[in-house]
């Protein structure tokens, strides 16, 4: 590997330099050969294998049976459902040869995959007695952006993508809404990010879909990040793809339908809520190496390799460690564990082992050496990585109070964009308006919450050219 | 789900339709909308995830890092090694356009990905000290077959593939073959599956490798499947791709190079090897639900569901369990557990609760009830689990042995392929006398294996145009 620790530039100066410099140092990424494709390295996929494992945990609990479905949509097939034709048309990429021989119909590369579920529901349905029917996929999808950033994003990424069928629209519906409640319990128990979870508006929903539940984040640099969708479908895929069940009746009826998904933004979404000035700062319960144990001037007794080798075997038992055993110097291995964001290293030594102690150092607190006698070492890193999770979260959720701004009328909504701040305002909602903010101010609607510490009533919505009265928040922000 | 068992063709009149039926029947696959593309149901993604789950802990002690790169090659970067080339064009999928714009380069879908780690090892070795590089992904790719069979050669298919980088020869040819070893390790340890061990033939390998070692099993109609296969690339990559490293005297030099892969035509693989009459037998270490509990007439006694509860309960700390408590008929309920090839299915029934006992049936002998105590059902289901896996084995082995023949002339050569025999013979290894032998007889070359017991020394040729002598074995078979 390049050895060299780049330098990172400082958050404060240049945030999107930055968030580069912590990508393309952090063993994160490098660039795949074509132009807006990444590849993810050990310390990235590690974080998504993690993400995959637990969420599975979750699914399972919820009834969710994990699937494969292909790869490729043909043309035919995609082209039922008008309004999500529309929403990926452009993004699509198309294979239209095998070898030198043009294939009699164009195949899409799946943006998502619900043309794919609908002809699998379809086929797999006879009468309510076989619904609900709980699908996920893990997959890889392509959607090919004109603008890419690592991560956030790339015109390939990984996903899962949750496919449902209901025989009742209530019961729909509560599966969407109880999916993104969990994506965002998720978010805050793993990865340490507090999000504001809402609706979206018409404007900014799923193609083809009724309804669109968010998760929105807020990065170091104020802007926001959805971070997971649920969507209701309602009948808007069953209806043109003849997805239909037999209810108790016994009448044929078309089924209700959700989707919902996470991606690997969460990556992106990690690095820019935690990160800091030396790189990635990876939330433990997601950490590919939660402990780096580095040994120091090994050399000058042989105590040190022997403490260091078994606190790797004692640790590795429960914990992800990893042994750096190498002769680099003590400052490089250090920068090394803290570039790539290992939530805790400990430092073996000569001079602490004279008093059978090790030095442990927080990622967050790297500024902090904490002594402790070796016999205390495991008990203390079960503690720190907790306590590291929970300190991650509340700076996290303190910054998001603190920069959630309310604001009732267009010169503070303004003011507090441009700041980069969240702002909640009451709204009406009309595209237009939505349009003409963007417009004017960079910031997007994110979502609808639910507030329900401050009830508005017939409040005057925020848009200076709009005279209606409103009972809604909207969330806005300049987003990723 | 369409609920009728479908009636399975009996596998000793019709090998094919057995097995077509089989999965058809099994909640393994669906077909997907493009030809030759297949729908991973959860039953067959089940096994698919549990093999990845216990490969990733191999790989994990050899020192493997996952990584993840991109779907799509650049025409140019996939032309630079000419025998591979030559190997995969007329089988690529190509994207030609996005949306209604034509691309000014053609991207080919991955179907193998030996030029994208060319590419990321040159971007991330310098010198001897960064290597050995031990990587390996997870991955859907294409190859547009012209015949298709589900889980044994579909267009799009899952695998993993390991790529590694090498600053010694010697060390890269080591890695190879300890790599072909613990692919076989895992077969019999996991799927309860024999395999002969070899080399390739020079007109049998992979397009591209200096050799190839495989693992080949053998199916209850007697054909052979390879089920994996490592290469040693030597410098075949590293040369076009120019992938060098600092040598220890600080001199410029193309590293060596490995490659190895398992696709999901090892759940073909299963079926092929333990399926019967009733349908697939999943090897218990890898089937996604290793226990049924099926509630008998229920309704008769409160006693069916509080036991079967807690079956469920008790043995799910431990087991992969399953409970059906629908008031479907006591036939069915068996049968459906039997065709998903569920290893044990333990049947709570008032008649058997008035002793304290419940029934446990084997997947693989379904017609021996066992009556077991409600205490002693814990301890005798770990027992079964490891017995079936055991007797799975030693059945397939037995399998592997009888129907293993060693022949020194053409004739019987003949007669043991017509017999669908695996057959150990003197060859020459030219690729003519392949060619005609495969025209022949349709018989091809399987491998070159390690053989200690019986030493050749020159031996004729088996090929009736061959006037040569040879030492070596090589296995011919019919192949999947």
């Amino acid at each position: 590997m390049k050895k060299e620790l780049d330098k990172i530039t400082p958050l404060e100066k240049d945030f999107p330099r930055w968030y580069t410099d912590v990508v393309k140092n952090g063993n994160l990424i490098a660039y795949g050969p074509t132009k807006g494709t990444l590849i993810f390295k050990p310390n990235s996929y590690g974080i998504w294998e993690l993400i995959q494992e637990n969420l599975n945990k979750i699914f399972k609990e919820k009834g969710v049976q994990n699937v494969y479905l292909p790869l490729l949509i043909p043309e035919s097939l995609f082209a039922l459902e008008k309004e999500h034709v529309e929403g990926f048309n452009p993004e699509l990429a198309t294979v239209t040869h095998v070898g030198n021989r043009e294939l009699s119909e164009k195949l899409y590369i799946r943006p998502t995959s619900e043309v794919l579920f609908a002809d699998f529901f379809k086929n797999s349905i006879e009468s309510y007695n076989d619904l609900p029917l709980i699908f996920n996929q893990w997959a890889n999808v392509l959607r090919w952006e004109k603008t890419t950033n690592p991560f956030l994003r790339s015109r390939e990424f990984l996903w899962q993508e949750g496919h449902t069928s209901h025989a009742d629209p209530l019961e729909a519906r509560k599966f969407t809404r109880s999916m993104i409640n969990t994506y965002s319990k998720f978010l805050k128990n793993y990865l340490a990010i507090p999000t504001i979870v809402g609706k979206k508006t018409p404007h900014e929903k799923f193609a083809g879909a009724c309804s669109t539940y968010t998760i929105e984040a807020m990065m170091k640099d104020g802007k926001a990040l959805q971070a997971g969708t649920s969507h209701y479908l309602a009948q808007n895929f069953s209806k043109p793809y003849k997805i239909t069940f037999k209810n108790k009746e016994n009448k044929e009826e078309f089924v209700y339908q959700t989707s919902w998904g996470v991606t690997t933004r969460l990556i992106g979404a990690i690095i820019m809520t935690h990160g800091d000035n030396r790189g990635i700062i990876i939330p433990p319960r997601v950490a590919p190496i939660q402990v780096d144990i580095l040994e120091l001037f090994a050399k000058k007794s042989p105590r040190v390799s022997e403490v260091a080798a078994k606190l790797q075997s004692e640790l590795g038992r429960k914990y992800r460690v990893r042994l750096d055993s190498s002769d680099k110097n003590p400052g490089y291995k250090a920068a090394n564990s803290e570039i790539q964001g290992v939530p805790l290293r400990i430092e073996v030594g000569p001079r602490d082992l004279e008093n059978d102690m090790v030095t442990i150092v927080r990622r967050d607190q790297v500024e902090t050496k904490i002594l402790v006698k070796l016999d205390q070492v495991k008990t203390q890193v079960g503690q720190l990585l907790d306590q590291i999770h929970d300190d991650l979260y509340a700076a996290a959720k303190q910054r998001l109070d603190e920069k959630t701004i309310y604001v009732y009328n267009y010169d503070d909504f303004k003011t507090n964009i441009e700041k980069q701040n969240f702002v909640i305002a009451p709204f009406c909602c009309s595209e237009q308006a939505e349009e003409d903010i963007k417009a004017e101010t960079g910031a997007t609607t994110r979502c609808i919450p639910k507030i329900l510490d401050k009830p508005l009533k017939n409040a005057k919505c925020i848009y200076k050219h709009c005279d209606s009265e409103t009972n809604r928040y909207v969330v806005f922000a300049k987003a990723y």
